[in-house]
């Protein structure tokens, strides 16, 4: 019998302090189903290809991880809490996110979902503000909070930028955001842009009694984001933004500590995910990322739009919007490539909605998703025939049409702004 | 015509300064080749979906992203230095690595390659070290350094983990290793465990009169890690390992900036990577992974083995091997699917081949990878009928053959450690 059957257990009972994930899987041409799936446990967990002499000694045995599900090409497999490190998503992923991937006895494995037990969960900081922290600091009550993106992505000046931001502000734009790939570059530094942008902000502030903030990209090596937050933060903005996967979870929950003493809340940009969460074969579910952002406790975070220009199903989409804002649904657990997740006391992470959007498609994303969303849009704003103000101002205008359910073609015979918008890009296309 | 074509320009010359990057695509059905490269240049650099007013500026046009060559499904794109902030892989992830994975324009897209402009190559420190540096301190001159992993992989005390170790050392071996995701778990908490295995290092080095270190992992939250990384060295290893891709760039990157001080060289585990890497259509590859290894400046990297458990064709972990240890590789130029480096003064980073290995498959691992490589074996020493110290002395034993050209079942008639490693494990394969 191949060793590696030990950890397998279909009579096991998972425990309270367990950690759960479910895995699809393929196995090697030739390898029977349960070895494969006791590989998964073995070598995520604390099993090795050549047996060795301490491996069977019952200490060791207790805390290793047991396959005790299989239905199909999923396999649920139940981690004792003791293998773990509480408060590290580093060593989490090392272990139920490492070599298993690479291993030569799966064909395909993809690490659909997790969750945590209490005892796990509360060893992480969670979000800050959560939905009504954020809320109540932005001063929005009733309708999403709105974003832009200067375009094009990167090149312009400092000056150019915050100008951009400044009539994206003035248009009715609540929050400005750097692209995913601005940080400090020589066209555009880091330190100036956050000054000119507050003096900016302060600006519009007074010209519209609005609330404004900004998701300034601090994404960099750890110390260098600490100081860049920290400026940001000495210029009264709110937010910071950070690229959590290019950065990392080491330095993502670094930047989580920092910010409970500056009070700000984390945006978080998705960019990079899309290398191992697309194939739906292989890799690592979105929902397993949003779960790991939401442990270390962003405030915001991109689930994509269904209708835009980048990947994202509606079925993910808004499965990832209620995991995201909500503390437990258990309509889900019928799916088969779905858990369930116990939030306790972590508070909820903002669903930014982002990527091709436009106007037009205002009713169908807050139909979808709801009204506790960021709505960001880059060229849906910039694009619009008269700029960017005028775009911000048609955006604004789709959302009080949708939030008083009066249709946008309706609501546009007297906005000639959101006219202009759904001219160009049309209006609420079915997804 | 689609304002993406102006990413497309066949006639561009890449200047001295661009980035290039090699990537494989298949466009989504409908869309065209050129469109496609049009859009992974756009939105990797500059350019949205929608055209705004200032995407067309001069100042903006001339730092946008070129695809300028396209081969079957093969692209070649050159990146303007200007777009990248120096010296941060966040950032150069974020743009290279960021969004196009997820286009709803590409049904598949990889990047294989890049290769890096004189300056952005020193905008980073590499490895501190170097092979030379490391055998140095490591008073190895003419062999492969050895490793080993005490396995199973967690769940041994403190006590038997030193243990083990202090077997492996006095057994031969160099190098102890903690497991991927062995970190600071309850059964064998950090700080114990790096005093306890220095007590018993001073113990082996005394026995045996050669030097020994430790890749003990520190991975965690920046901070900790750090503090962890000081720790170790304040009793004097030499060495710290760190999950590289499950830290993620900002932390290693703060990591490299700490060891400077402490002298310490870093050993990178690369679990994790196979959910980006694997697939051969979609994601990154390891090549990519491994050359901002060599910037940041890690030390050691592990590239596989071939023929061990984990998944690596000889063509990828020779490649690896070659680009990690050497400067510049005008062979491999012929290849479609790599493209050339020019590392200038970067030191060379040490492949560690790992993996299931075992003292069998030494003369092969040599003949392939040479001489300078940490061969790293976990269940192959401590499996051995006779347990770690007998199993470490086999693979010495295999190195020593491997080095006087004897062929291992030869050496094997006098050397019964090694005699029953190949009984149990076989002997020199065909790969």
């Amino acid at each position: 019998m191949s060793h590696y059957l030990k950890f397998v257990d279909l009579n096991y009972k998972p425990q309270k302090d367990d950690l759960i994930c479910l895995f699809y899987f393929e196995p090697a041409p030739g390898m029977s189903t349960k070895e494969a799936i006791g590989r998964i446990a073995a070598e995520s967990s604390n099993g090795t290809w050549s047996e060795t002499q301490l491996g069977t000694l019952p200490h060791i045995m207790k805390i290793r991880a047991r396959a005790f599900k299989i239905k199909g090409n999923y396999v649920h497999v139940a981690y004792p809490i003791d293998l773990f490190e509480l408060g590290s998503i580093p060593q989490l992923l090392s272990s139920v996110a490492g070599n298993i991937f690479g291993m030569k006895a799966m064909k395909n494995l993809r690490l659909c979902d997790i969750t945590f037990p209490k005892k796990y969960v509360q060893s992480f900081k969670g979000p800050q503000f959560g939905i009504e922290g954020i809320r109540k600091f932005m001063n929005i009550k009733d309708r999403p909070l709105t974003a832009t993106v200067p375009k094009p992505k990167v090149g312009m000046t400092t000056e150019e930028h915050a100008k951009v931001g400044y009539e994206a502000w003035v248009g009715g734009v609540d929050l400005l955001k750097d692209d995913e790939n601005l940080t400090d570059q020589n066209f555009n530094k880091f330190d100036a842009r956050v000054k000119l942008c507050a003096k900016m902000r302060d600006k519009a502030e007074k010209e519209t009694g609005e609330k404004k903030d900004y998701f300034v990209n601090v994404t960099a090596e750890t110390n260098e984001m600490l100081r860049r937050a920290k400026l940001a933060h000495d210029y009264s903005f709110k937010y910071v933004m950070a690229d959590i996967v290019t950065i990392g979870f080491s330095g993502l929950q670094t930047l989580r500590n920092f910010t409970e003493d500056t009070k700000q809340a984390i945006h978080a940009h998705r960019a990079m995910h899309a290398t191992f969460t697309r194939n739906p074969k292989h890799g690592l579910s979105m929902l397993f990322l949003a779960k790991l952002a939401r442990l270390v406790g962003v405030d915001n975070l991109h689930i994509g739009t269904v209708i835009g220009k980048l990947v994202g199903k509606k079925d993910e989409v808004l499965m990832l919007e209620h995991e995201m804002e909500h503390q437990l649904e258990p309509d889900f657990k019928t799916k088969e490539n779905v858990l369930c997740q116990n939030w306790y006391n972590l508070k909820p992470v903002l669903a930014t909605s982002s990527g091709g959007l436009h106007p037009g498609l205002i009713p169908q994303i807050i139909k979808m998703l709801g009204k506790d969303i960021c709505v960001q849009l880059g060229g849906g704003i910039h694009g619009h025939p008269n700029g960017t103000k005028i775009g911000a101002k048609a955006l604004r205008q789709a959302i009080e049409a949708t939030i008083k359910k009066i249709p946008l073609k309706e609501y546009a015979k007297y906005h000639k702004e959101l006219k202009a918008a759904l001219d160009k890009w049309g209006a609420e296309r079915p997804i």
